[in-house]
């Protein structure tokens, strides 16, 4: 294994506990302040966003269709092509919001959602984690289980369409983009 | 196209720009915060992130060993593995911006950066968009050009190990994971 991060060949910035504080709270995340020191003795400043950790759930019918989400996206104020995600909830199982994230913005369930591993969604700026999963023999309810302010449209695709998505600029989400990718690979690999 | 942003087929969220203002200034990014109203009328806060875009380049050299750079990184509070990328700054290009990560970062120079497209690190918050290249006969000049107290180091991987360590855990920054995926398909394509 050529990387370890316990090595610290970098150097140790240390970061002390009792200069780190709130600096702002927005709601669906907090900015922290931090007072570091680098390798070299400097003292720096250096701002972290506090967020929970969030899911993405890759889901496929037994007709091997993908079932992705369109929905408004704040920051980009548009609509986005989506695998259904969102924030895992304070003490509820990764794989369970994954799947109540897929009924709630798609209207299509499934019994299980087999994890495809997780990611750091941005390591320079948050802690947090995305969890990623396939959900295999998703079916349609025909009702979206969401809140009625969070309106949202399931679209099916076949996996040329998916495919094609993921280059074409139809999907642009890059949790997502890892998701498709390593689902992509494992339904490749086991059927 | 299944998929087509302009259709907002999910109901126009109407951001009113009178009432969208900076709700904190952290150096690297701002916290915007917006009066928006859902297609069902409800008037609803949303605050959302304005940073600049950032790039990241998979620099490989002539013998096909990968160029990639472990670095600390403040958000997770430790070292990480990456491939070069930073922040564009005002004005450059993104190409421009990717051979100057890859040299400041791990003392490899290139001649070129072809584009592998661009994505949203997360349109749920924010806007800005990562642009990932693939910069092909990298050569070591031996020498960082980085700022002294952004310590760095380069990591020389061979296409095995770089597939392992997407995989294994040691890579983990998804914008990183979706680079490589893009540049071994380039790779494998066109040689």
């Amino acid at each position: 294994v050529p990387f370890d991060p316990a090595e610290r060949v970098t150097g140790i910035h240390t970061r002390d506990p009792l200069k780190t504080e709130i600096a702002g709270d927005f709601e669906v995340f907090e900015v922290m302040r931090h007072e570091v020191t680098t390798p070299r003795g400097l003292v720096r400043r250096c701002f972290t966003l506090e967020m929970r950790d969030w899911v993405t759930v890759v889901a496929v019918t037994e007709a091997r269709r993908f079932v992705l989400v369109r929905q408004h996206r704040h920051g980009v104020d548009a609509e986005t092509l989506e695998t259904a995600g969102g924030i895992v909830d304070p003490g509820e199982d990764p794989a369970a919001a994954a799947l109540r994230e897929l009924h709630e913005e798609t209207g299509y369930v499934a019994e299980t959602a087999e994890p495809l591993g997780w990611v750091h969604p941005n390591p320079a700026l948050q802690a947090n984690r995305c969890h990623m999963f396939l959900a295999r023999g998703a079916r349609d309810t025909g009702a979206l289980a969401c809140d009625e302010h969070e309106i949202t449209a399931p679209v099916i695709l076949d996996e040329a369409e998916l495919s094609a998505a993921m280059i074409d600029g139809q999907i642009t989400h890059a949790l997502v983009l890892v998701a498709l990718h390593r689902a992509l690979g494992s339904l490749g690999r086991r059927g």
